[in-house]
């Protein structure tokens, strides 16, 4: 539906990537591109962390869940992520997690892509620990532990394989099922995989330890008996209020990394200690302002929560992956007006000779 | 793309209303039901006011305008709203304020409604300023000053004409396009419509004063000198920091009602004076818990700026109505997956036999 141009005329359309042309994308793609991609963009946006208008996520929180927006801006692009997280969905055939974004444009607000980003997110938090581990985990780090082998799992594996040269992979979760899911959909991929009888056993002899469970409840997956001298601790699961996955005295084993501290102080597994627990932002890792590992014996742990940068990041990707493939369909969710005065304009036009507003008609007709 | 349902698969699909769904949905309701749709729900939603986990709302100010999320929720069911506020877009042939909103449900985090509400938002703050004027105005009010004849003003005009009983609008706007627009799209409603040279001019005799202006600039649009006793100020224009419609001193005049305070204190005309400057919220008027006009001769004053709440209830209007009268479509804005567990399996699935994740399907023939 356009209207006829006029001299000042700017049409408006938003790019809608549905979850199953999402999907094609990534198809076409190819997975391993994606994370590289999205990684790629996430280490270029947090080399430039200071150009970014960033506040802690808005949550909003109920007695099964939360829903949250994620807004972030730099001079040119503003994106927001709505996300949930309701760990008993699953048993409802829901997913735990669902959330799509927009990216808008600062200069006008007018949005630009409308995406599903329940399938990103799972991308962009996999490539989010490659970036983190590939700075911080030890250099030719080959065996990882897989705790939590639900939605996210298979990112996290394939991203670690791709991004990292991880080589093998040593599963546990408390649902037998979920490890055999991830079993065989890692089966074509070429990792050794090996299925463990508990975390203590996956973790064993690991180089990288990367928690992903879904539990909402002050957890302790990986316990300080576990963790052994250069170790990498990837502890992705624990991500709101009240949900941890790490004994707090698993933190002290070794140097705590972090994305946004006033987020990771809410969220993040340092939760569980003061609020002046010394931590390192990340990007300052990545722009060589503080050091990342020190030794090959030094214990680093990733305390990832999920920053509204790495969904700008992510939708930046999407939106040009998108455009290139020609993948995804233009919508009109905002009208397209002839005259941008004129927004009642869009009930005449669209009435042309029938009823356009009921009373006005009636009134129309007896003067006519 | 639905898969084959097993026992606890549950199908997540979003209503998706565009903006011509939205149109199409008006036309047929009729806008003067639509409004007094929107009205009932505000009020029904403003008497459980204690209901809601309210917040300020979000936003990313730039040089060019704001950007804003507008989250809400009850119980049962969360809103947002995503909009943008562009005073120079008009001159790009874009609209100052460009929105949309989702409608979610609580227990799950299932998004349910995807909605534009450009359109939607002129219409619920049309509602909004009537239901105020309702409870605040003189009884028997029959004229109204409509300073600033946009986007909005049209909307104005007729929810007060519907659902206050307002027999003639004098207007004015320093574009007489503007005025030239709006007289001719209230030619068929029966209001008499008068054209004025200054603002001065159309408030003299006005029972009600309504400014809807966009400049974003600390204007003083209406100044103490044009103030009657009995006069109830609709102030709707003035509505983030620095952008205000009224003189200090008109606030002075008469008991200034608003929305919510902590947002009003920030946002609204009330931005100009002291942090603790009196006012009603009009909750506890709407509610009977404090007196809204106390004589024939109080001047009343709604510091109008937009609320969750009212987005909040419109959007329930429109989900309501949509699945009334079968418009809009359904969208997957969210994968549809078999086991919510296994969200990889949404890549594999769509692959069917083909090349699902570069990089596998290499290792995969080799095997084979």
């Amino acid at each position: 539906m356009r209207h006829d141009a006029t001299p000042h005329h700017t049409s408006v359309s938003t790019l809608y990537l549905s979850a199953p042309e999402a999907v094609e994308l990534i198809r076409r793609k190819g997975l391993a591109a994606c994370l590289a991609g999205i990684a790629a963009n996430i280490t270029e946006d947090f080399l430039r962390w200071e150009s970014f208008d960033k506040s802690a996520r808005v949550a909003s929180y109920s007695p099964d869940g939360a829903i949250e927006l994620m807004p972030i801006a730099d001079d040119a692009t503003y994106t927001f992520k709505y996300v949930n997280g309701h760990p008993k969905n699953t048993r409802l055939g829901l997913s735990t997690v669902m959330a799509f974004g927009v990216l808008a444009d600062v200069a006008t607000g007018t949005p630009q892509l409308l995406s599903e980003l329940t399938l990103t997110t799972a991308l962009r938090t996999a490539a989010m620990s490659a970036v983190a581990a590939k700075a911080l985990a030890r250099p030719g780090s080959r065996v990882m532990a897989l705790i939590g082998n639900g939605a996210q799992s298979e990112f996290q594996a394939l991203a670690f394989q791709h991004l990292l040269g991880i080589t093998e992979v040593r599963l546990y979760d408390t649902d037998p099922a979920a490890t055999a899911k991830l079993q065989a959909n890692l089966r074509p991929s070429g990792l050794v995989v090996t299925v463990c009888g508990s975390t203590a056993e996956a973790v064993r002899g690991a180089d990288i330890v990367t928690t992903v469970t879904a539990d909402k409840t002050r957890a302790t997956i990986i316990t300080a008996d576990m963790v052994a001298p250069g170790m990498h601790i990837n502890a992705v699961g624990g991500d709101c209020p009240g949900k941890t996955e790490l004994q707090a005295e698993v933190l002290t084993r070794g140097r705590v990394f972090v994305e946004y501290p006033p987020q990771t102080r809410i969220e993040g597994e340092i939760q569980q200690m003061p609020a002046d627990f010394a931590v390192t932002e990340l990007w300052q890792v990545l722009a060589g302002r503080e050091a990342g590992r020190a030794s090959d014996a030094e214990v680093t742990i990733f305390d990832s929560v999920g920053f509204a940068l790495e969904d700008f990041s992510a939708l930046r990707f999407m939106r040009d992956a998108a455009l290139e493939l020609g993948v995804g369909e233009r919508i009109q969710l905002i009208p397209d007006l002839a005259n941008p005065k004129d927004l009642f304009g869009t009930l005449r036009q669209a009435g042309a000779g029938e009823a356009v507003v009921q009373g006005q008609v009636h009134r129309l007709q007896a003067v006519a």
